[in-house]
């Protein structure tokens, strides 16, 4: 079994949240857009008959199932590979976390196009300024108030059951989006967050993600989702 | 089994996307916000303990499992009802498309609250100018020409498999809301998705379903995802 991934190259993205625990769980996938292109991406799309894709992330199995949707993919996954719970109820509440991981990555990329994503930055400045205020002041500690208590309370320190899942390396992408882009606001609460923080740093133990990130793999920071300005950081 | 539907009362909501399968097939449900008050699902959401949520909607089951975000509880409540294929490729597609209608629904709110979901629509009424302008003439083309497309493909007419699942009913209410929202464009444009429109057409014919629609136990539009603000119509 090698999987496809297909998701646009150059930014880690929400690529990079299929790509962490296929990374941790040593799967085999073949990662097409980093390794031919752009274009490669954009045929494959292009080229999609039956039940296609809106948007990229997808992944395409050996019986040539394609799946897209962060959320979908990992669902499906999760159980194959080893890093979902094995009990079904556990199982849905670590879809309802990624889900809400997930919301709160559409409002981080939304501190910098809040008005159109199909426009520039520079074209949206003044409202950015005015989401990202709203975002650093209210929704940071919501939301990552929100995931503290949950790894808090798990006596295994991992957000859902007794293993890592794909909700811990989702969150942990999630973490170190958000270091990336506010660096000043994130290191400020960072003492706020003991519980998701000793969770991310348990995770990047793990051999197999720690070598993948040191990797010439692992997609740099540029201008995806989380994006540093310095003005957004307040 | 009788299920509890939390959700605020007042408004469709993002709880009309559980309520409308529900009703469609006959399952029975307390719906708590609406025939106890907006402080009961306050008092409920403060007493969670283990396995929270971090929003509403959210069921819970009579074995006491509680299941919040909207396509994780529709990916539950689906093959238990009878509005979900059987067949699980199918229901991957469905989830897919599920939360491609939650990515429109979301972007549909931001239309009016691209700055800030805790602030006055009037305190950030030029931001929404802007907003609005970019989802009437990017997104909605992009977004319904997708469903249109998955919809015309299909022999049964439906968005999955041979039957109306829940994806359907979503569907149905993203249009209204839409329409709602957006009365003047989505007049000009309904011509473009024929497919769409007979399918949420023929959904409404459903008994159950029209019975629920014209009884009171239906919210009315008010100020929640989808809002008709004439200025932002165009």
């Amino acid at each position: 079994m090698t999987y496809r991934l297909l998701y646009w190259p150059g930014i880690p993205g929400r690529g990079e949240f299929v790509r962490l625990p296929l990374e941790a769980a040593g799967v085999a996938y073949e990662d097409c857009g980093v390794e031919r292109g752009g274009d490669a991406v954009v045929s494959y799309l292009e080229a999609q008959k039956d039940h296609p894709a809106f948007a990229v992330p997808l992944i395409e199995t050996d019986e040539g199932e394609r799946i897209a949707q962060v959320a979908n993919i990992l669902a499906y996954l999760g159980p194959l590979h080893g890093f979902a719970p094995g009990d079904a109820r556990e199982r849905r509440f670590l879809n309802q976390v990624q889900l809400t991981i997930a919301d709160m990555v559409e409002e981080a990329h939304n501190t910098h196009h809040p008005v159109s994503s199909g426009a520039y930055y520079e074209d949206q400045k003044p409202e950015a300024l005015r989401a990202a205020n709203d975002f650093r002041e209210t929704r940071i500690p919501k939301f990552l108030g929100y995931f503290e208590s949950i790894a808090a309370a798990n006596p295994s320190g991992w957000l859902v059951g007794d293993a890592w899942s794909y909700g811990d390396t989702s969150l942990r992408h999630l973490l170190q989006g958000l270091t990336f882009a506010f660096p000043k606001r994130m290191a400020k609460v960072a003492g706020d967050y003991p519980a998701i923080h000793a969770l991310s740093d348990r995770l990047g133990q793990l051999e197999r993600l720690g070598a993948y990130e040191a990797s010439d793999r692992h997609q740099p920071w540029a201008d995806g989702i989380f994006r540093h300005y310095p003005e957004l950081d307040g």
